[in-house]
């Protein structure tokens, strides 16, 4: 590895594209001996902080280019990057990518034609960016049946939720998280629980060997949740998480990713701020928890370049990188069987009966309450109430069907329990 | 890969030995074919749950079998062990081994000879059992550099302070610890921090390039810790945990291993019971955390089956699995120039004039004083110091000095502040 100089192209030099190559620029030659080759661009007018010779607007150039060995795609997007992908392990060129809507996509197929090809395939920075988490996964654990995998894996949200913890309003904590780079002008991805879902999607195909569709994966984000709903949590020794939640067992397999109310000493509890997570739990291996920064051009390029070290450790040996995929043979579980406890908080008018009328509802699909607590009087009365775990199906219909009954004003807030 | 058989041998047929050797009966075909070929054991007429053909007291049926690409070592101890994978490795074949003690005393001379030989040595389990945190470290994480490793890396004494955090004394934790069988009868190695400095000089050697000596590796172990500095630890809103510390920045290199006062908030506080985890730091990747089960069969069988298949991945390519090892450039500091916190309990009688002396004592050795509480009166007070960061010579100089003051009856405790 250290006598060999391997040529290595970048398509993208935006945010992340350029702090690659700052990364490469910088790689100490007694771990590695790359020469750049060629950086895909745009305008090739700009400065890139390249030798201009470098800079091309015209992928085949570098498609075509026989000497080069390995590919960092950091275009961003899913066209052309997708096509470009393909073309490339075509060619047998190694391909690196951060790309997470790419890989959710079609990862199955591009990992297959890496294999096929006897080529190298690495994505480690599109899950939780500077956490080495996939390759553990993926090669470390391969061995393991896992059981459960669970993260908080956008930053955004996260950094979001762990104000509101320390008091602040939701709006607040995103109009400061806008101002510090955390979240776009338009947050909706983030808030929405849309980019967990696509990293979700990922871990499910690498670490359960399912690749769910895209609509099959329940997702829903943060931009209901309350102050209030943050003093209930901590009276409960809980607090909020955006985590994305991936079971496997004798029931079935599912993907989801929606706001859980999570005990405090769960280790997911202690992740603050911008910082990601990944927990794997399996029989033999208990539970890991792999945690550090999930966002971040800086981050990125680091994965990045730890790919760049696999990858041209692995071309000297002409294999693909990929040990096999695991493959499930169970049943995909639908969302509303997936059994949840469920957080209820109720505006009702404080009159006789109202309790037992709610608990009959209740009674009548089949869901267990695990605890009812009734603060105020009269028309302020707010009932909350803890389910113990049904199907999602019984919790929806009970809730509807309480959401209709006269002496209830409103459905504050519904909030999930990990249990 | 998945199209090879490969051969494999078990040195040792122990507690680890027959976990292992169940896995390798359990091992999905569909993610590697293996086929073990001989077992090393002292007593070839015990059943150890395999053919009794397979079974040997003779190294050199393994040794001198050509067909066998891969051994696993988990005999315990240093001899005969070293030797055998030095003649394993000469011979090409590729070597998976637990033992944290072979690779303490000669893990650089090992992969020297596995890269010579193009052949792999594995060694996950022999830090942290069941948290794949080497090859990440050594792999995924090799172009970073690291400025600091920090870890909880022995699973009987971080079991034994968890219990005293939550009210037990040390001699009832320890026993309750060797009930369980986190502890030996003899636990010196575990509680006075042997065992995590034998895996702090392998971390020293993958994220440094440093392989200290053992006896430059300062070590302090837990038995001295008591219910009172746990209570004081509890009003500082810190815990104690026994902590490997690595550092390498502009004033040098040290690796040691103490008990430490650390905030609450810190992520290794959270790490409870015989739980393991270990923190990376550096530039790009800011602070990485990998936790999970730190010893017992299973979890190392776990680690030692990844490495299995790393192995027959990499067995492939007929090149070792080495990335270039860390060259380390700077320093090496020893303990004594190491700055350190230090919160000290004094037991002194409370006359006039006592904290002056022991303020003036710590002045004229350079060491400044950051909070002073005194509890209780009379010939029962007692003085509670922590210090700004000093060097540890002019701390043990002052300590020296300030024990020997006729006011001071008993220097009661002494620990190091994580800062």
């Amino acid at each position: 590895m250290q006598n060999k100089t391997f040529s290595i192209a970048v398509l993208g030099a935006g945010n992340i594209g350029s702090s690659v190559l700052t990364r490469l620029k910088e790689l100490d030659h007694n771990v590695l001996n790359l020469e750049l080759k060629r950086v895909l661009v745009n305008d090739t007018s700009k400065d890139r902080g390249v030798s201009k010779d470098l800079l091309t607007d015209n992928f085949d150039d570098i498609l075509n280019d026989d000497s080069i060995d390995l590919v960092i795609e950091v275009l961003g997007g899913v066209d052309p990057g997708k096509e470009y992908i393909k073309s490339l392990l075509q060619k047998g060129k190694a391909v690196i990518t951060a790309n997470k809507d790419i890989i959710a996509d079609c990862g199955q197929e591009l990992i297959t034609l890496a294999e096929e090809n006897n080529t190298c395939l690495y994505f480690e920075a599109a899950v939780a960016a500077g956490i080495p988490v996939l390759k553990p996964l993926i090669e470390s654990l391969r061995g393991e049946e896992l059981t459960k995998v669970l993260g908080i894996i956008n930053g955004t949200s996260n950094y979001i939720l762990t104000s509101m913890e320390e008091g602040s309003t939701y709006e607040d904590a995103l109009s400061t998280a806008q101002e510090l780079g955390y979240a776009e002008p338009d947050p909706t991805n983030d808030v929405e629980g849309v980019d967990a879902k696509y990293k979700a999607m990922i871990l499910s195909l690498l670490c359960f060997g399912v690749s769910p569709e895209s609509d099959a994966v329940f997702t829903e984000g943060i931009s209901n949740i309350t102050k209030e709903d943050f003093d209930w949590a901590s009276r409960l020794d809980k607090t909020i998480k955006l985590v994305a939640q991936i079971d496997s067992n004798e029931n079935g397999f599912n993907a989801r990713v929606h706001p859980v109310l999570i005990d405090k000493k769960h280790p997911l509890a202690a992740i603050r701020g911008a910082l990601n997570a990944v927990v794997a739990e399996g029989e033999n291996i208990d539970q890991l928890v792999f945690s550090g920064p999930g966002a971040g051009a800086n981050p990125t390029a680091s994965a990045i370049m730890g790919d760049v070290l696999s990858a041209c450790h692995q071309l000297n040996s002409d294999q693909s990188n990929w040990y096999p995929l695991r493959e499930y043979k169970g049943e995909n579980k639908s969302f509303e069987d997936v059994e949840s406890s469920m957080f209820i908080r109720l505006s009702v008018n404080d009159e006789p009966g109202v309790l037992a009328k709610i608990a009959g509802t209740f009674g009548e699909n089949n869901v267990s309450i695990e605890s009812v607590i009734q603060e105020g009087r009269g028309d302020k009365a707010e009932l909350v109430l803890v389910t113990h775990e049904a199907p999602e199906k019984d919790l929806s219909n009970s809730i509807n069907q309480i959401s209709s009954l006269d002496a209830v004003t409103t459905v504050t807030s519904l909030l999930r329990v990990y249990v």
